[in-house]
């Protein structure tokens, strides 16, 4: 069963100097009012914004419901997460594996100019990768797609073409 | 000696549909005018934007030169990159240690709230990997940190001063 990290792996992390990154894992006293939960749950906020597509090994991977933007968010399904280093190295690489697949999978649906992969969390603190296809004429460009003009929800129709390609092209079953 | 990736590498990729996700590489003729460099070489803006750190394995470490948030920028020493999907494997992944090297470091030093991690590049098409330590206070908060205000370069006593800290901490020596 995999646990969040507790501190970073020694091959990565010897080469860190001791005065500054101290072996400490994050406490729950460092984040006052945050219980740690124990199981793997969506933040409603994402819950809200988004269409599931299915589960890869680590990943949740969901269609964030924006017509405007091929846009795709990856949430490893494991509780308590907030940021990157809260992952285990061997889990980190399996998030990166599954980004990239993802991007693979927009770059050849999409054919877009530009990939832009992030990590914020700002407003949804539980930890989740954006993969966003991105174009000279989008509604954004070339600043960064958040906080831009007003969401586009899909029409049902080209939601359902959409699942279902994306399904098709990351190997997914539709989510239950 | 790296080269750039020609195509996914089968344990990740063999899992997408042929229908969905080509194993074609992106190829010069899809970037009209962009000649492929033979030689890494650091995009001019990002020159003028930071101070070099110093360089890990695979990327060259930068701060960029805006005291309002602590933020480092890595930039992986190969020719050609635009995207993450145009690093290799192995690649990615000590892309992502490096990363979380450098996340780790900014968690000792600055305690942020919160860590954004980004590659974007819509602006700067070489590939660049934003590492940013967040808190509620800051200048942009929530929003991300991109088109907020006017960047606020170094003074330079606090810049050696941060420098000093930052090389420690990575262990790396001054830059020639």
């Amino acid at each position: 069963m995999r646990r969040r990290a507790r501190s970073p792996p020694a091959e990565v992390w010897g080469k860190i100097g001791a005065s500054s990154c101290g072996d400490a894992p994050m406490s729950e006293a460092d984040r006052p009012g945050m219980p740690f939960p124990t199981a793997f749950e969506l933040d409603p906020r994402l819950v809200a914004d988004t269409h599931r597509i299915g589960d890869l090994a680590l990943s949740r991977v969901l269609l964030f419901d924006d017509a405007r933007f091929p846009w795709l968010v990856l949430v490893p399904r494991l509780p308590g997460l907030r940021d990157l280093i809260d992952l285990a190295r061997d889990d980190q690489h399996r998030l990166l594996d599954e980004v990239n697949r993802c991007a693979h999978v927009l770059h050849a649906l999409d054919r877009p100019h530009k990939l832009n992969i992030a990590a914020l969390g700002n407003v949804v603190a539980q930890l989740h990768v954006h993969v966003i296809a991105r174009y000279p004429h989008d509604a954004a460009w070339p600043r960064p797609v958040w906080n831009v003009g007003e969401r586009r929800p899909f029409a049902a129709p080209a939601l359902q073409e959409r699942l279902a390609a994306l399904r098709t092209a990351l190997r997914l079953e539709a989510a239950g």
